[in-house]
């Protein structure tokens, strides 16, 4: 049997995925475990290398080799010449390449001949900059691959967590919660927890005000009127559910041992206790896709980018994941 | 040299705040830094010794003797008896004796024969059904000791965080912003850190929406109108702030290392790095009074309030920490 193919974009080439796709496309252990191919511009990639000591690509792949590729590859996806941007600076090309790689990986997966693809980071500015109307890779892949409902989740040893809302503005938030869009995420978040622990997960339900709003006290009752009936919902289709909880006990040492996801109302309720417990090592996934993404849970960090500083640790499991989950 | 006195209010006398107390007024080593002087009705804690199979007060003190208290001793506040209230349940009568401790304790502390105020945990939604118009006791601190600006900050071994606004609903947060209010609070946090780390400490100012706005992309821009102008205001005074820093990196294991102190713009976003990483641990202090005012840092827990079950670690440290600032 051959291992699943996961298509692997390099992100913005001002970026640190350059660096990262290149730790990726060296390391013997993934390789063992899948067929990783990075989505890139060769021209970055080898001046990359030069520039970090890391080793080029080896082996070269055209689209038409890919449902056959059986090792480390990197398939050509032209998109910018070394003289249109500097290492480590927002810019409108680099931008627009990023967005190319994934819509190149997504159309791959769409077509069967890739089983995942893990993103590299994107600068949401460069992307902005470049007409790319989207604010990052969950809502592009939402859009091209026609999903009709989608979240994000991060996931990591000590904590998993969905998000009802993510790139939005703090003011933006209450607005946008709907019974219906929480009956959504904890639906998609039960099925992709299903399929990692191989049985109904135990999962908490963040209120959105301070002590979930203390009876009314504080806010606009969003946990009673939104987030309550949504649990209900859930729990009378067979969920195990905790909540709506107080957002700062929620994620205790005791409650994170004995809960399988956090559903989230909003970015930062979420991210706030990921990258402070677990930095560097959540995979980020969208569920509700009709095919596998997953993601480094880091962005382009610009300020160490082609140094050969950066930390190629989340890209290469969000790979493994991608194969797990293919 | 007299060790310091600090009064402490028993809290909701439904909640864990009567047998933590009783815990505390057994400790010996706090015996030997500071004299805990106990304010509550002597009848709930004496029943509650009993349920809990913990000793009863030994010495009870009046108001004039406290002045010369030198040992561990209760004050009694009559305000409630056993037959008005049942543990573990929210009560009018509750929420008000759990005010009339803390309004006693506020005016020992004006009249100096106590050195610090320590409080035990009182319950938001009981003290607003007695009719109490603050949400909690940093605004009844603020307007008993007619404080022109006060804030809350919470601090631990691993974390410090200070509040531009706390115990109000998510949506009213980004209405509450202001440059002043933010130099007030980075002011205060200076002011109350340099007493505890004596130099001028290193404080990070965590902006307000993900990836602290992205440069405009995410929110009403609150970072370049509101919290960078605070920031750059304080700089010119002699602060050394980092920020407005994108929340969920704000808190990561290397950057807490490095910062004696975060300024938070709302309640989750610093209360839910400091639980997750400190709980039961952290102290609650209120910045810009007249006296000195600490906290414990969890609530009545009617759950498990009269069983014996509580931990009284957080009361002992606040008051540790009021009998260090006195």
């Amino acid at each position: 049997m051959s291992l699943p193919r996961i298509a692997v974009t390099m992100g913005d080439p001002a970026g640190i995925g350059p660096e990262v796709c290149l730790d990726l496309l060296a390391d013997s252990g993934i390789a063992a475990q899948c067929t990783p191919i990075v989505l890139g511009d060769r021209a970055i990639l080898e001046r990359c290398a030069e520039a970090t000591g890391k080793p080029a690509p080896q082996t070269i792949i055209s689209v038409e080799e890919v449902p056959r590729a059986s090792q480390p590859s990197l398939l050509e996806v032209p998109s910018i010449s070394l003289d249109q941007f500097e290492p480590g600076t927002v810019n409108p090309a680099t931008g627009k390449a990023g967005y190319d790689y994934v819509a190149k990986a997504i159309d791959l997966a769409l077509a069967g001949v890739v089983q995942g693809v893990a993103t590299g980071p994107i600068n949401k500015e460069a992307l902005s900059s470049a007409g790319i109307p989207h604010p990052g890779h969950t809502e592009i892949f939402a859009e091209r691959t026609k999903a009709e409902r989608a979240c994000m989740m991060l996931t990591s040893d000590v904590l998993t967590c969905s998000f009802v809302t993510a790139h939005v503005g703090y003011h933006e938030v209450p607005g946008l919660l709907s019974v219906e869009r929480i009956v959504e995420v904890i639906e998609l978040t039960r099925e992709a927890m299903r399929r990692i622990r191989g049985k109904e997960p135990k999962i908490v339900v963040c209120g959105l005000n301070p002590h979930a709003g203390e009876h009314g006290l504080f806010g606009n009752q969003e946990e009673e009127r939104i987030i309550l009936p949504a649990i209900e919902e859930q729990r009378a289709a067979g969920a195990n559910l905790e909540g709506p909880l107080p957002p700062d006990t929620a994620f205790l040492e005791r409650r994170r041992a004995e809960t399988d996801a956090f559903v989230c109302m909003y970015h930062d309720q979420g991210h706030i206790p990921l990258k402070a417990l677990a930095f560097d090592k959540a995979i980020n996934t969208t569920l509700g896709l009709p095919i596998v993404r997953t993601s480094v849970d880091h962005g382009t960090a610009l300020d160490i980018a082609w140094q050969g500083k950066a930390n190629s640790q989340s890209l290469i499991e969000a790979v493994q994941l991608a194969a797990k989950l293919a």
